[in-house]
């Protein structure tokens, strides 16, 4: 019986309370690991080891490489050193790394410890390289001939190590020293006669990438070639490993949810956990600088304390000076954070693009603030009250397109992540400088004179 | 020489400004066509199709498929219906149409006529499918074998293809009705004796997808079983094209862009966009909305203006609840969008996401409220007024969960896009409604009594 993801997910939720283990051992017999994964990661915490067990021998090992993190987490420390290890033997060399990066380092140790000594040793070489790097992304399980060899011999090669190596799509021809000089397209391979010899059919003008790249490079340069694998090479272009492009897939998915989650002021954990404590922890220090900026700007205001005595319709209008501010700071910083992280702003001058924003926000600048100096003026009666929200208004808009133009580019500069500067961190920064910008105009124009 | 991208870029902008245009043509000669996508991107608008029309001949159809949307419609203006028609002629189909879909209907009549015979009646059968669907994203170049054939058989029908298709994976096997039975993955085929039957070597337990299938539904069965390509099917189960995974790829960084365009209140075309004043129209609707939201808050506060004259300290502290409910909602609705993008929400009961929500937004909420009301009472020394905006911060944290948590669900479940509770709508209602809050605790706590 082939159900439906939710349908499984149902049947499978509803045995699992009752208790009916053997109902759902039937149950997953036929389903494909992908989706078993899906439904243990949707369980009860406290069941996911349990139900897990469950699980065919030959479907477990897939199940494990593809639940969530923290659902990952969570099985890991409900299964035994033996069981880990069974599934790390049995998975390709880029998905068992990133098991054993998730255990406890004296867990790692005797899981690694039950694995054969030649497992055991490029497990150990892959779980040098920093997690978001090529090597970090990479298996070291691929099909490579010597450049002098025929058609034949290739196959040959090819049909040996079928076993072990999952999704071939390349052949890689290397030279004595082992180092990376052509593709050979598979198709290519099983379109030609047997005794030719590859020389003629390897493709010389490839991309590869260094074991060291940050994976959001390697992901750029696979969307950018359309490439369905790269070649991982180390400093002296020896072939070490291969990338596919489900890996890179992920990697963007990865990169989206971080970037969305700084903008939204929480953890990129905070989309798959489930512990109630853990995401509050996550959240709070956004909250807390929010809070801290808040009382900022309740300081700031005291110190106007006289002008809002005497015109207390002032007070009306911070929360749209606010809003707006934070609205066009927004926009500004996440499109060039987005541009960023597209890799579109490295080449494009970023004082092209503070250019273009700033017009914007000035186009956009000068009608919003006609609006509000208008509405002011009919709901007021008070030209001179209508100048100044207009006035303010937009200032506060062109002060908040810099500000939100101005921060990633500058962190990105020096180094951090840009990402940071969306969200709460632009919102607070516009609200002070544009509640001091309100009361100054007011002080200057309405108040003084 | 190989220049790398923003050395090459750089040296194009300067040639391309003092019109050495012949050198240009030099420095494309050994370019990716990737590469020189990415140069055409970041050029002036009006040196396009100049410059453009200096790459070989032999990869401007692909740099053509690789620009972004906004370079597309400035190079499709330049260029004349023969030049557009040698491009498609020369693409794979799916990115033919993706390249006809941009074009005015009366152009794309021409550019098709100018097409073979063929080529025009497989074109046209594509345009038909909605472009964010499997049909959209499908080409019809694959290769199929009958079931029933010897592996030399179908070797010899992937050399007769090969010259067609691009990036073969795999062998499709059908039935005399053209249904599609099964796959057959190429490196199975190479290794296997000519004269053996494909029979055994196709996988009969596939995936394929429907050709209406919604895009992001593609891209969720190509991520969840970790395929490098899709079949599509008609509702026949015929096989009518295959999706690439770098297709995929390409509809992941859409979705994500899209998530985030709207969570800063803009349009996705802001991203790769030029024009000054197409961008000022994008943004300027969610601005006017959050304007006429903050009118209202003022409107709303002035309602209040009794209350703000007797205690002027309650301005003080308009900004600091605004900004935290504002910064609860976009974390609450950020991470339900996302969830429900990411299909994880669907089958996880929305109530229990709620509860999870309310949780935190009540652990969070204490201690925000706890610290304001502490740091209110040192400051100004009035128990009363620390517990006024202690309450306040306390009510508006929760609400502004609620919110946040509630509405992109309530949209999903009418059939609205999500994503479009998130950033500028749920801020402007948390604005107006946590000052509803503020100024109700204030009236009651502090003023009458």
């Amino acid at each position: 019986m082939d159900y439906s993801l939710s349908e499984l997910t149902k049947e499978v939720l509803a045995r699992a309370e009752s208790g009916e283990d053997e109902r759902i051992r039937e149950l997953f017999l036929d389903e494909h690991p992908g989706d078993i994964a899906e439904v243990i990661n949707v369980l009860d915490e406290d069941d996911k080891a349990r139900i897990f067990r469950l699980i065919p021998d030959e479907s477990a090992p897939e199940v494990l490489s593809n639940v969530h993190d923290s659902t990952l987490t969570a099985l890991l420390a409900g299964l035994t050193d033996k069981e880990i290890s069974r599934a790390v033997d049995e998975l390709p060399t880029d998905d068992a790394v990133d098991i054993m990066g998730q255990l406890p380092e004296e867990s790692a140790t005797r899981v690694l410890d039950l694995l054969e000594e030649e497992d055991k040793e490029s497990l150990r070489e892959l779980l040098q390289y920093p997690e978001e790097s090529a090597g970090g992304l990479m298996e070291s399980e691929y099909v490579a001939v010597p450049e002098g060899v025929t058609v034949g011999e290739a196959v040959q090669e090819l049909r040996n190590r079928a076993e072990d190596v999952e999704q071939v799509q390349n052949v890689y021809a290397v030279d004595g020293e082992g180092k990376l000089v052509g593709i050979l397209e598979l198709w290519r391979l099983t379109i030609s006669r047997d005794d030719q010899m590859v020389g003629p059919l390897i493709d010389r003008d490839f991309r590869s990438v260094q074991v060291d790249l940050d994976q959001e490079e390697v992901a750029a340069i696979v969307m950018r070639y359309d490439l369905v694998e790269v070649p991982v090479v180390d400093e002296d272009e020896r072939l070490v490993g291969r990338i596919t492009i489900d890996d890179v897939l992920d990697v963007l998915e990865e990169e989206a949810t971080e970037d969305i989650s700084k903008m939204a002021g929480t953890g990129e954990d905070d989309f798959h956990e489930e512990s109630v404590l853990r995401i509050t922890v996550l959240r709070f220090p956004w909250l807390l600088g929010g809070l801290l900026g808040g009382i900022a700007s309740a300081v700031l205001m005291s110190t106007y304390e006289v002008q809002l005595s005497s015109v207390i319709a002032l007070a009306f209008f911070v929360p749209v000076i606010m809003a707006m501010g934070g609205n066009v700071g927004i926009q500004c910083s996440a499109v060039v954070v987005r541009s960023l992280a597209l890799g579109e702003l490295e080449v494009y001058r970023m004082g092209k693009r503070l250019t273009r924003e700033l017009t914007v926000a000035l186009l956009n600048g000068v009608a919003l603030s006609l609006i509000i100096a208008v509405a002011t003026f009919i709901w007021h009666g008070d030209g001179r009250l209508g100048f100044v929200v207009g006035i303010a208004m937009f200032l506060s808009v062109i002060v908040a397109a810099t500000v939100g133009t101005v921060t990633p580019m500058v962190l990105k500069r020096i180094g951090f992540d840009p990402a940071l500067a969306t969200g709460p961190f632009i919102t607070t920064t516009n609200d002070l400088l544009n509640l001091f910008i309100y009361f100054s105009v007011a002080t200057i124009l309405l108040v003084r004179s």
